[in-house]
């Protein structure tokens, strides 16, 4: 049985502070359409796909705060996004889409859910871990601010990968997808990779708002030119998109956002789809809306799986402790060979 | 006060069977002499410098496997390899070398040792904790082995960062540097760079021999052109020193053996120097004996610990908790938001 799979990236070009909703979705639609019409029945759309990357602004109103979260508990259902859902199921296509999240109590969350067309329902919830920025505004109102840890809370959902059947290609469920959810940042950190890929992961999706120029944000040089920040920006992103699928033995998804936010703050793009060996499959030509396609057989993950990176024959957990016992760094010792 | 530091990466060209001791010896010091005068104060040598990679054969007779190890407890002091430090010592030049420990007990393992110059001692050592192939020899007489699990037990003493002080550079040790040091398939497993990153880690020093053909061992399609395989490899090389030094906001310097072993056994080269942005700041461009520089400045680790990889701000182990709890894969349930 092939396990083969046409999948998408669908890259979203600028959204600004005022863009009506109703635009945006349109966007979507059009994206999930031009992706079944190449043949992709999974389409990756970015984080926060809805609305503008609104925690690059501090706001003072939450009326206006409010304006950009889905208040509704299942968004496959809400008046403001169910188009999709339902566009997404009739072209039987699965979808993977970001959102900011606001539940019942209050709680606020960097949100994405996995939709699959052939169960017609919501399968997978995913609430962004590493939640980059700070909670403050930075006193120099010439910086550009990065709030999510204002707007906010860590995701409390943890990395649970889950199974959905590839759309259309398999009745049965017997050969479903193993798959887990990135927002963003999250994609930095190996730690979260490692928890997908000790669940068999074979299929990571990540959307994601990176932007092209915050020496504050990123820890860069000030003394970084905005085009070698850009540079450097994209090149950290598929480096990390690379290695980690590599390590995990894993494919994935990234669908970003791209071109000029709000009429001045730039996204990095480059979104791009990577195979199992840290190859990247296909990638986005543009800075603006673009599906990105690529046929992945799922099958190339067992020879990593089964020999170089086989968990079970070579992980060394007894060594590893260090990485749930301490948040930060403690300093180094004088090395083991003294005294 | 400057925190720059020349550093150096010597690669070694092939090591055969039957090549003298002395030989290599003489070749290592030639190396570190090269090194020196192009002004660099420290040299990291490749995995199981003094010999061949001998893991790839089967050796029925002890006496013929012994002669690959080391077995005074202190090599920079025991007759067949003292020459390499007194020559750093005389140079003020620090080194760190890998080699087959044999303990006094008849343990194995694959080990490397930091030698500081101003010191006047090793200063600290590390055993290879992942280990890779097979301990049996494979059925396939035409395949080539990879026999380290026979041949070396899993190290005992972690990852454990260690400060030495820049040789000829700081006499009073305020200024320590924080280094880890890595053995070759170590490097792709982003649990032991994490566990240096905990320890604030500056450098971490990786010498490896790495297959730049080997099917069996990689995992890779048998389908696959050798030329093709080699390129793979020496791209996953430098793809996980580059990602983790990245994400672990430090430098690293990967020292590797090069050409055909054995007469047939070809090794990848691509020894290299990474900085903490993950950008290549030199690397080899023959696949023999040859020495790649530069000049790194350790402060450039501080706006990634600072910012976007802070540890104490970002993690969340709070969802790590899989990466210690879990040797091998479970597999991933049908998703969060069914039954």
């Amino acid at each position: 049985m092939s396990r083969t799979w046409k999948v998408a990236a669908a890259q979203l070009g600028p959204v600004h502070l005022d863009t009506p909703r109703e635009e945006t979705l349109n966007r979507l639609i059009e994206l999930l359409r031009s992706a079944a019409l190449q043949g992709a029945t999974l389409v990756v759309f970015p984080e926060l796909a809805f609305t503008t990357f609104f925690a690059r602004h501090l706001f003072d109103n939450p009326t206006c705060l409010n304006a950009f979260f889905e208040h509704d508990t299942n968004i496959s259902e809400a008046s403001s996004t169910k188009r999709l859902f339902e566009e997404a199921q009739r072209l039987c296509v699965d979808i993977c889409v970001g959102y900011a999240e606001q539940t019942p109590e209050g709680r606020a969350f960097n949100s994405a859910i996995y939709y699959s067309a052939q169960l017609d329902q919501v399968v997978a919830k995913y609430r962004k871990v590493h939640i980059p920025g700070t909670r403050e505004p930075h006193p120099d109102l010439a910086v550009i601010n990065h709030l999510e840890k204002r707007y906010f809370e860590p995701g409390d959902l943890g990395f649970e990968a889950f199974r959905a059947p590839r759309s259309r290609q398999n009745a049965d469920g017997e050969d479903d997808v193993i798959m887990g959810m990135l927002i963003c940042n999250d994609r930095r950190w190996p730690e979260a990779w490692r928890c997908y890929g000790l669940q068999g992961v074979e299929l990571i999706l990540c959307g994601y708002n990176t932007p092209a120029y915050n020496p504050y944000f990123w820890g860069m040089s000030k003394l970084m030119s905005p085009e070698m920040a850009r540079s450097t920006a994209v090149t950290q992103h598929k480096l990390v998109m690379q290695a980690n699928s590599y390590m995990n033995s894993c494919f994935s998804i990234a669908a970003g956002k791209a071109g000029l936010e709000d009429g001045r703050y730039e996204l990095i793009a480059g979104s791009c789809i990577v195979g199992p060996e840290g190859q990247i499959l296909a990638e986005a030509v543009t800075a603006d809306d673009e599906v990105v396609c690529a046929e992945i057989d799922l099958d190339e993950c067992r020879p990593g799986k089964e020999n170089i990176f086989n968990f079970a024959q070579h992980r060394r957990v007894e060594a590893y402790q260090r990485v749930v016992d301490q948040v930060g760094v403690t300093q180094a010792g004088p090395g083991n060979m003294k005294g």
